[in-house]
């Protein structure tokens, strides 16, 4: 059964305990699909509104892309889990010889680089959903405002908790040039991205 | 069934509808049951390990405190899922004669208080779980930290979830003194919260 099947309390659960996966990664996942499930819903609760016949077309646009990035951070929570499985049982493999050794540390960096990408994903898909928050919350339901300030905070959130977990596994990558180059894409889409979050939540907060 | 009965699937789906609940102030609340959650992780990941067999009294007391939290957090998603749908049913009260709309105001009023002070407790339980993410970063498994600093997000990102929810409703209420008091309670709650944050954020990254 897929984590994201589980009820959410079975999710806690499983999450507090001291199994490999769940962890932080999948938290970032999830709450980026909250951030997203946010703006859709905002979007759901202006849709058929005369009051905004004439945003409809936005928000018809905005909400097509927040369902799709709840569908892309709904899987990327199912790869972290997969992926961080496959980490646990690289290094469970046997090291007592030399040959052990080397073979355990190549399935290993290669787990280590899965891992790595999969909460790199989920901080690109996370800055795509913060992007859809401010027009959410200029144009959708004014009284659904509080909604798109709480889906930028779950967005940055996630984004923040995705970049912890790209830079634990980065720590232990031996591949000098992927972890430049990883370190430089969470760069990019670190850089600006508090300020955007306290723009955001200012706005909401001064309509309500 | 209780809302944290169903799949997480099932959850986020409810929560990109137009239904009136779950909303903004569910995802705080599930945002800090998240944040507990992860800090009993670390604490799990922590006991039983020779490594750490000093700091075992300390991580007890503080799984102690963030089980409790997390089952606080999990009992108020529910109630704001109570509260809201009140809220609603009383907005649909009629409100044809001066004595249906004064009788639909009261309890209106009433509600509006109770879908207030909901995500108030969600604030305090917020400061509350944010205050176990040092003690956890800096005494718990050290592979294991990355994830209080995935908790410190969510607990942050709860707060100022519920922070948003608190205000929308004082807006609607005609009570001032309750207004007033409530307003101080939850600045209380937020000052200094988003610099402690960003404390326990790089001190995490450091550690990376």
């Amino acid at each position: 059964m897929k984590l994201t099947d589980k009820p959410v309390t079975a999710f806690l659960d499983e999450l507090a305990s001291n199994a490999p996966a769940p962890g932080g990664g999948s938290v970032a996942a999830l709450s980026g699909a909250l951030g997203a499930a946010l703006v859709s819903m905002v979007c759901n609760l202006t849709l058929g509104k005369k009051a905004y016949a004439e945003v409809a077309d936005d928000i018809q646009g905005l909400l097509a892309q927040s369902e799709a990035l709840r569908q892309e951070m709904t899987d990327l929570l199912d790869e972290d889990v997969k992926a961080y499985t496959g980490y646990s049982i690289a290094a469970k493999m046997p090291r007592g010889t030399d040959e052990e050794k080397a073979k355990r540390d190549k399935v290993m960096q290669a787990a280590l680089k899965t891992a790595t990408d999969v909460p790199l994903s989920i901080a690109d898909a996370a800055v795509r959903i913060m992007d859809l928050c401010m027009p959410a919350a200029e144009k959708g339901n004014k009284w659904a405002v509080s909604d798109a300030g709480v889906a930028v905070l779950a967005a940055e959130a996630a984004l923040r908790s995705a970049a912890l977990n790209v830079l634990i596994n980065l720590g232990s990558l031996k591949d000098d040039e992927f972890v430049a180059d990883r370190r430089t894409r969470l760069e990019n889409l670190l850089e600006g991205k508090g300020t955007m979050r306290d723009e955001i939540y200012d706005y909401v907060v001064k309509k309500l």
